[in-house]
């Protein structure tokens, strides 16, 4: 199981997140793709910070909305929709090919993520942006007790998926997450390690009502904008190394 | 010597420019890269033409304006700009190699162009931005009566250069253009073609003064926005087929 | 009845519509306020045409998408709209008061027109906005068959509603408007100036489906964007006077 | 002599500065407008603080740079720049008066501020533009040794002028900043201190070289966004409460 973080949030003159802290507990970086958030100056910076520590580079490919963080779901027909996303990616991997080294994968942001897992039509816009790009990428998917649809149109467009889990939110019943502001939506240090324990132990996830979920998880996701999330990426590297 | 236009200009629903009616009679389309002109949509439906009629894909690079088309000049420090026009270059380049083509040079656009062929700051760090590239790209420069500045970049970065020469813009007596707005600034199509003429009968362009420059001109630029645009095209095209 | 279009669509460099000329013939123009057209030098100039016309202004509020022309539907939070909504009022009035003339009322744009219309939650957050403006304003909203949810709103929060029909558009039995691209959806010349004709002569519209719908239509929509806009303004104008 | 600092450059999910904690200590709030900084959301909130702690409001005006913090220098034609300017003090004015509350100054920011500084056609560009604002305004600059073009433009246009000094910058021997970077640019709490007592005994203020600089202030710059800056505040804030 490898860990991902979601990096390079910064924009212009305004911080965000703590990449040169994450950076050397993870195995591959989302890094934002000024969709979002982050810049060419930012961007540039968290390349160079995934060659320093040796992590893969994903494209955090997200709707066009920087005010918005991309956390706002919008309707875009799908021929917007495909050379949005692959004009991120382009951004990106040229930027990182200029610095030696290149994006091995796209993670959807924010609503986009969400947006993609529950609407198939959106998930296939996706895949479509993917399966175009001139070299191959794999996705990063949020992995439910039933992986279907993304096994579906994985072989469809013959492209690879990581299935991704959340070490600190809560998860539903079917896998999906518990809504921010709802009961058990975010969990802390002790949770969060509590939880990675148990799936190393058990090989399963306990949902906020206690249902142990099966879940294919290719690459655990650990929060970096969080007063803890240095922490609790340094203590589930640990466990992880121990496994 | 060839032909290039700018194109690429659309936005969003805003059309601009004749993209379709130009690049049959061009070699060189400089396509704009979401930083003065052009979006996601815009660049993939250029790149397109590009192939239909091979047409040679340069970035029309410029400052991040696109309120003020990229002709406000702004002032950059190096360190920023350098990854401002790497980003472009890879955007563009990146959706080009997702349609089986590739940029093949850089075109500063506007105020930088301007900036740049008056600053040997911003020349400079043109030339870097290219320099760091991940492929080879060439420079598209104004050719002036004295090139011995480009020259020497042209050496130290080794990134080769492509003289450009202007078909309907009235030239001063160094080779700099005369300023939008004076006396003689911009030729008509009849005003046009005579310059071709001349130029290809004894080697120069006369001035607006009536000075004889002998520019060294790899690729003519014809201007796609004007009414009478498509006509110019087509009738230098002639001219220099025939020559 | 009175006449009303939507004008100020240019931004930077791209010119769009047709402001000046159809300036003479409108009562009311909703101008864009730059959250999906306009700019402020745009802005500005329009607000000097309703001068000299003596046209009413209103401010034509959007999403924040220029590049999507503010036509993709946003997500957004009440508490995230309302400001937005609120600041573009401020924005198109403030420039007005500065050329001696004030914003008369709101008309939302593209996406959240639409939204507004299908969303009573989104209908609200509209009111809302309006009401907490510093001066009072009116709402042009679309006259369905049944105004009832409107005209509730409109007593609650004691913001006063402009009816809006439209001349050129199909309607479905509802009120509503036939979505483009589907049969009907837009008229000609002939057939607007043929359902104005029909209205001032029996009091109702017809759908595509030929029902006769009684609307109470208080300002009628004639578009701008149209190579035949102009023409059927000033033949619409034309029987509005004579009526 | 009264106390400012520049509020409200939050943007989005990005937090900036301390808004919350400075605002008691300080008598004029210049708020950024959403061209270098700030939002609808950031603005809303914070005219409410200015209102809670009975703080004036400035609108603090900038190039149109999001991504460059209105800290690179931009050429801009007046015709262009004075509805920029215009426009940001309406949506700031407007909110504000929503709010029950407005306006009272406008302080240009960044690199505007510096360019207005050390240019008669920007200085003069930007009289103009509160000239045409539909209320008075008065324009805070910085107080040089030597005040008389701002003097003969204050009256040439009828804005008065609010004289501005810094308690935390160093001063060259003509009453410009120490560029940033250059010895002695930054003062701590400890100098700053200083700066003011030393001002309120003998009335003037030490450049780097220890030149004693007679500046006419009005109101005192305090910094919100160094890890001291609310310190400062406090501090200057006791002094000249004492004074």
């Amino acid at each position: 199981m490898l860990l991902n973080a979601d990096l390079g949030e910064s924009y212009g003159k305004w911080e965000m997140g703590n990449d040169e802290a994450i950076m050397p507990y993870i195995d591959q970086a989302s890094i934002a793709c000024g969709y979002h958030a982050g810049d060419p100056i930012v961007m540039q910076r968290c390349i160079q910070l995934t060659k320093m520590h040796d992590v893969s580079i994903g494209a955090h490919v997200a709707y066009p909305d920087i005010q918005g963080f991309g956390r706002r779901s919008m309707r875009i027909p799908e021929a917007e929709l495909v050379p949005i996303i692959m004009s991120q990616i382009a951004t990106l991997d040229g930027l990182a090919r200029c610095a030696g080294t290149k994006v091995d994968y796209v993670k959807p942001h924010g609503a986009l993520y969400n947006d993609m897992m529950q609407s198939s039509d959106i998930l296939q816009t996706v895949f479509k942006s993917i399966a175009n790009f001139h070299v191959p990428l794999t996705l990063m998917v949020q992995s439910l007790v039933d992986n279907s649809i993304v096994e579906k149109m994985s072989t469809q467009f013959n492209v690879r998926v990581i299935y991704e889990g959340f070490s600190d939110r809560g998860y539903n019943n079917d896998g999906l997450l518990q809504p921010r502001g709802k009961q058990g939506a975010v969990l802390n240090l002790q949770a969060s390690v509590s939880r990675i324990k148990h799936l190393q132990k058990f090989g399963n996830i306990l949902s906020v009502d206690g249902k142990s979920l099966r879940l294919k998880i290719d690459s655990m996701c650990v929060h970096s904008d969080t007063q803890d999330a240095v922490n609790i990426c340094q203590r589930i590297r640990e466990l992880i190394d121990n496994a």
